[in-house]
């Protein structure tokens, strides 16, 4: 924390949210977040903002957020976002969002984005129901953990080879 | 609650943000809200999201949430913002906003913004850290309660005479 | 926090409720607050105490606490009280209060009492659900922060005109 | 819940502490209770408040609340109060309160307060953090539970023998 | 807090609930805990695990968590268990519980469990839904306190005389 | 809600977790839970319980809990567990636990149990931090959803091609 007397309105204030994130990535997406780390004086208030620039056919992939919902608008151009409920039912809610669209995402359901558009970026802007929510890219944490969860253990769960986990193991 | 079964991607879904709100008002401004009156998937997901225009020179005045944080970034024009901490300091924490500046109103603050341009219209999108946030426009309760509160007890809390408090509730 | 073999009976005790505040004030009104920073053992337990003393037609202006509802008993005399709930509608909820008369003010609800005697003193004891609630007067905040909000923003959001708003800020 | 539009400021009142509670029973206490039950505008508030009246001589006795924090103060006579921690320590916390003296029993810890003064009543005011906090008075739920709790397993739990158990169930 | 850099598998490990505890003592049970204090990582996550071992005739007698609800499982023998509701009616739920029975304890319910069997012992898993989930034994926390409870409120709150309380209190 | 008056104790019970589980499937896995939906006396109490049985060389894919942490232990056999934090590390925190041992997965955390013998099978415990905890098993709800997801975001998320992704798709 800081000393109280020397709280000024720039704990509570972060630039720059008009700046394309830089998509030059494999999933053609960029997260810019105002979470705590960003802006500290966020702490204990259970918010938070992202901006998310998506390129041309670009996707946020399948993540989830552990501590947070997350209400998202799209301000340009146009998403196919969607999320999947949990067992027994994965059912799997989708829809096509255009420029004002508003969609949420229920706390810890498996979501994701992509651009609809393959000629044209988009840009959404989100905000989650905590100051820290963190994330889990789901491919990243099983398929590319450190170090690698056992290739069979993963071959058995998604019915796929070991030759094929091991490859998409050295992929992350 | 609607029967699960009955669920689909259309509960979590509301279209139109990217619509100018009419802030043809005494206040030159207009929240419009997505809360979870207008889109009941929101119930317990503990967040929400709300479009704010701003006529040229217009405002959103001193208000507080009884159930959330703000979390406000500006996407067209500029806008001067603050908020003011409880007894006994009172301090007033002020900054003034461009396009892609984020800023934070904590629970319960007493908050406003300000277009600072007389010429344009502001536009800001910010989200609530709860479904049902609630609002309390000060001079709407104060002087503009049913039925008013008495003359004499706002005279003396707000150093005014009685026939200025008066006037004042006339207005509202 | 203390290490915990040298808590005491001390830790949660608090003397001096019975003694009369001090109401020689514009308002005719003295809180003696029982929080956290009074009485340490408080800390985490999410409950605290205040004695409201009131002068002859003295009065509590309003405000708000805003992490706390408060529960109200009056000891002695009578007691004009009242709150006002939030948008749209503004109702204001008001009661005449006795000896033995309890009153509950919602949390975030603008609310005040007053005394209804011009002759003799009140007395109330009121419990919060907080062990630091906080208190924001309304007229402080709004016309006598640090620095000041502009006139002209306080002139419009209360119908005023900015000489009375410069005299109202003046007063604080 | 009641439809809101039907609600008055008499869902937040109850008249009547000012009466002092019937202790003509054999522990020579009596509880008067402002709770969810008497005043269900209290509900989902979070606080509660009762009046505690001591014949001369007279105990609340051991008790706990399941869900709330007490702060209590005296407004006539002495009592003796005190409250123990858990394991391994049971620390036993006392005080002797006077007139205006406060003190606070933490959550779900044991506590009683009794009348020192064998020739006059005492009166207290005490505050819980819950519009329902429960109360397990100990030696009711122990001993005189519906059904009993079998003798042999209290006998070996409180060092008595199977007889005084059965006498002591005989008494509730 | 540890550093985040030195957190390993072991700081979310506990070995060794396979191994009876000493049941040589006056309840003739012995419960062994994992909570915070044992196991470190369970630090705001919630849960924690206990195993109980009871003697041939052995108990746990009447005790309540202030900090969480208890589920329980009988891995060997048989268990009478119960608890006790709160005023008014103090209800006494039992069950005799065999292998692979659950049970749960609510929050703060008084409650207890008793090895059916006198001529073998039994064991039982639990969890409870904090990593501190405390324990105040009722006989040591009302008869064993230190320093001990004023033995004319504890006659007059268990029907029982002086002396008897005494030689109640010289036994912890 | 049950009327209060018709509880009784045996909504407190669940019997039958010493039966072991049919793990004649795909993943050779079988949790049997006790939630809510099984033991309706659990509600609001925030813990449950789960018996999972392994057979030889099985099972419980990578998997989160959207609402509780984990806390398990190895009752026959042996296993092996694991969970991955977050971005940006994904670290895999996996240990082998034996008869006795307790493994904490923390909230939402993606984790997994296998049994480690190819011969026998393997029982564990778990408990939970809420009475619903929901569970969302990745494989099912990443290439199991209804409808499917895009299996073009799929092969770019995951660095699959889409005709492996159509396999995958179909296996679920």
């Amino acid at each position: 924390c800081k000393n109280p007397s020397t709280v000024t309105a720039n704990d509570f204030y972060f630039p720059g949210l008009h700046v394309a994130g830089n998509t030059s990535n494999a999933q053609g997406s960029r997260v810019t977040p105002v979470f705590a780390t960003q802006l500290p004086g966020l702490n204990t208030l259970g918010i938070s903002m992202v901006r998310i620039d998506y390129a041309a056919g670009g996707q946020n992939p399948p993540h989830t957020h552990p501590r947070a919902t997350e209400i998202l608008t799209v301000l340009e151009g146009s998403l196919e976002v969607g999320f999947v409920t949990s067992n027994p039912n994965n059912n799997h809610f989708t829809k096509t969002l255009y420029k004002g669209d508003v969609f949420v995402f229920p706390s810890n359901a498996i979501h994701y984005q992509r651009n609809t558009n393959w000629n044209a970026p988009a840009v959404a802007i989100a905000a989650l129901s905590s100051q820290n929510p963190g994330a889990i890219t789901i491919a990243n944490a099983v398929f590319g953990s450190q170090p690698g969860i056992s290739a069979d253990i993963l071959a058995k769960s998604f019915s796929l080879d070991v030759a094929t986990v091991n490859y998409m193991q050295s992929k992350f």
